[in-house]
């Protein structure tokens, strides 16, 4: 497993309010033809909070089907309790994940000092059939994880990455030179996705790549071949389309964007709701103008 | 049913990492002597996110059996999706809950407009067997209730209530002053329980009503008789216990202080821990502190 | 010197650009025949920090021309550098003020320990031939004092009372009961004018006090005369105003509703506007309201 | 006037309390020969919100007569009011400042829309002798100002340019992609220079230039070269330094370092401080670490 490259945090199709598997196999089919290095199945743009244990199982097993060995399957599997962390996080294993996405428990926001997510981390790690990758997402959870937390963790053999959602390149900076050498961290924000990985990011796990995926791949591969110029012109074409599907329109935005790029998006599960029509014009725009130009680069 | 008075929001009892439900029938029996209203199970305070579904069910069953009809059973029972909470309201209505504590929603913090949140408690409402209460904690949630919004949700026939535990008096003055005439509202933070009994609060959700109820009653018993200099006055002195088994200590310091107060408190469950020895012996001098003097006043 | 009652921060009036002093002549005739307790000159609604040395001087000489002896002067000292604060509290004594309002200095926000402003203040204080209050105001300034801190220099011989304008009840409420029996605080935020007196504020300095002064001090008087019901039914009717002149117009919106309400407002200097014509309905409606019903309480 | 590479925000030093030029004259000997390219007086690590008005005019009277015509002279001259900043900012040209920086007005946070910046700033870049750069430091003014609004300013033939402080690379790319072409852009954040660099910012004003001026240039010269994997290296190196004299010590730690390093530090205006003999021996180390390793790169 070669943890590096780009890769979405898979959307959850529902038709009818319920999660709709073949449409999840529809669209691996199409996202297996690109260069992207893989998956993860069941993160925040999955809509994980909303599928009950069963939902999960079943997207976790038609995901291990449709994706190929020669790409990662990675699953969230982070819950408010340790115990709940590690028995999913194994249940995952048993079905067949490569790795695990671990997102710092936050319910309990003033409790969860460093020790606090230190001990939960190496707890889910020691009793964790597969490598677990850390997950800081300040945005939802409230809660950050300090530069040198993370570098001590980073040394337990069985923590084998990290997902660094913040957007603060300065502290992507600083995990990447006090954490182990070789640590691969990906960013988690697709509009600083060109300077994480200038400063040293492995990757990115992109909600924008599940609406384009070529052309996320493509800053990756202009960046490993120092065409720096190139990739930064890209970056700049993809960062509308980018906070357009995330923090301008959520979940919504991304599935109407996914539908105005040929996968199934369909509805998110109420409360979330999707845009109104002026969006999708929008949308389309953004989409459009970013896959036309490509060709320059 | 009166929604007025001291609830506390009940702790969930844990024995070797199992809910010990035995232990909340000790709980109980020595809480119903007391002037509580009533009980608010699977809140906050009661780790309801570390709870399974069938230990949650479990709680509300032993909690049924052990609240005599003159006390309210108020059940948390919000979940991030519109269709779970609906359903989980339904599962406590079913076990006898009279009123159910529903959270606003908030994985999606930056998608939680105020629509959405409308749109989420009004189905909730609609589909509920019995009463809701809007319950609104920003410290936990990232998300805040505007006034204007609990107003205009106060005049659907099937919300009864709210919690509001921002802390903050103006809000809390300004939600009871635009909302409907009579709809209940409780504060959920015990350091201004008094201050909002004078802005026209009905009562108080309080943690701290888990360890000295008889304290908490009394303050909202001397506001009901007008004596506010001693209300006042009981309020200072609760204050510095009830920072610490909240904001200062957390669940652990909770659990600790009822340990101490002749209840059942024990572990919580991890990530949680209880604090060290040093918060022991700065728990125990507050609660002798605040027992003492009471007769006093 | 008796520091309770009704202050208002007045407003600096500007005719042409220029301080007009002669206007500030007239609204203190108007103000001098209500019942409040004095005034606090050069404060942050006064626009200080858009005043010159010579301009402050002047406001405080007219000032102390038109304020009669049994009102308070209060000015507004507080400047970034210890020194600076020593120079001009000593120079708004010499010109008579009775006391000075010492704001929290905050540029450099991370350095601001309670230590340093700890030092500081005692500084200000030794050097200080007026007595001095704190000024706590962390929606301006980025800093909060904390509790123990204020109840450490209350101590202070010379530091005779304090400005929250926090807005938290729960602080305010801290900081009364921690400090030296007696210590006067005044809360800044006039929607929690009313609770604020309930946890034992010795009164309110208060932006819309610059308007509507009667109204202020009627809820202030039927507090002390224990009508606590009256005094919050006014106090319900006084916030919607109160908000907008403050938070939701901002000095432009003062200045317009003084303008409504017969004092002379003016303009604010730039980069500060005068709100549009559907703002001055809205507070027109809004100040008609207030006085209206005022007899029936 | 080439706006671009390495300028530090000069400290200005005090002896006994007073406004030490000769010492000025001295550091300005020492960063001469340097590869800096020029000089920012009277910005926020030089203290000028302790400065009065004949301390700043002093100041940039001896930078003009330290600094070669080859060097930029850049003064602080942002204030509260729009006529203030107007008058200051031509008193500087009048002197021989080249350029200008603006600051945004803060102190009414709340009332400090967009419109009303645009404003603020073209008043002043219309009435200005000199060309102005714009000035967002969201940490010490609590304001931020948004790409969509720099964007905009950035196409006035007298808005020269603009120091961006945030230290969010995110949102220093979007300021770049939408500005008029050639704008330059400064990053204000050491510990991001190397990102800032690589999104295309045009140089970075750097507390820590004060210190360590020879390293700050080399990442631009080694960037500049298109030695990319050198330039992160001595970043990653600079980093530690550079937090150390800014969120972690503040202009104390920023003074200690400069004695350190040869230069006159000297002490800061109370409130501030310099910090303790602990400090001293960490910023010691950092600077020795920082000073050997670099002729390897």
């Amino acid at each position: 497993m070669n943890l590096k490259g780009v890769l979405p945090p898979i959307s959850t199709p529902f038709q009818d309010g319920e999660v709709a598997l073949e449409r999840l196999r529809q669209n691996f089919q199409n996202w297996n033809q690109t260069g992207l290095s893989g998956y993860l199945v069941l993160g925040s743009n999955g809509e994980a909070v909303y599928l009950n244990e069963k939902e999960k199982r079943e997207m976790i097993e038609v995901s291990r089907e449709s994706i190929p060995a020669s790409k990662i399957l990675m699953v969230g599997s982070g819950m408010e309790s340790t115990r709940e962390t590690i028995q999913f996080t194994n249940q995952a294993a048993r079905i067949g994940a490569d790795c695990a996405l671990v997102v710092t428990p936050s319910y309990f926001k003033g409790s969860m000092k460093p020790e606090i997510l230190r001990d939960h981390f190496v707890a889910v790690a020691e009793s964790s059939k597969i490598g677990i990758l850390l997950y800081n997402v300040p945005q939802f959870t409230g809660i950050n994880m300090e530069p040198e937390l993370v570098a001590k963790l980073s040394e337990h053999p069985n923590i084998v990455g990290m997902k660094d959602s913040s957007g603060n390149i300065g502290q992507l900076s600083e995990i990447i030179h006090l954490s182990r050498k070789g640590f691969p961290v990906f960013v988690g924000s697709a509009p600083v996705f060109f300077p994480a990985l200038c400063v040293g990011a492995a990757g990115g796990i992109l909600a924008v790549a599940n609406v384009v995926p070529n052309e996320c791949v493509q800053i990756f591969d202009l960046f490993e071949k120092r065409k720096f110029d190139k990739a930064r012109e890209l970056q700049y074409q993809l960062t509308p389309l980018a906070k357009g599907v995330t923090t301008k329109h959520g979940i919504g935005g991304l599935k109407m964007a996914m539908d105005l790029a040929g996968y199934f998006g369909g509805d998110p599960r109420p409360p979330l709701k999707k845009p109104g029509p002026e969006v999708k014009e929008e949308l389309k725009q953004l989409i459009q103008h970013l896959i036309e130009p490509k060709d320059k680069i």
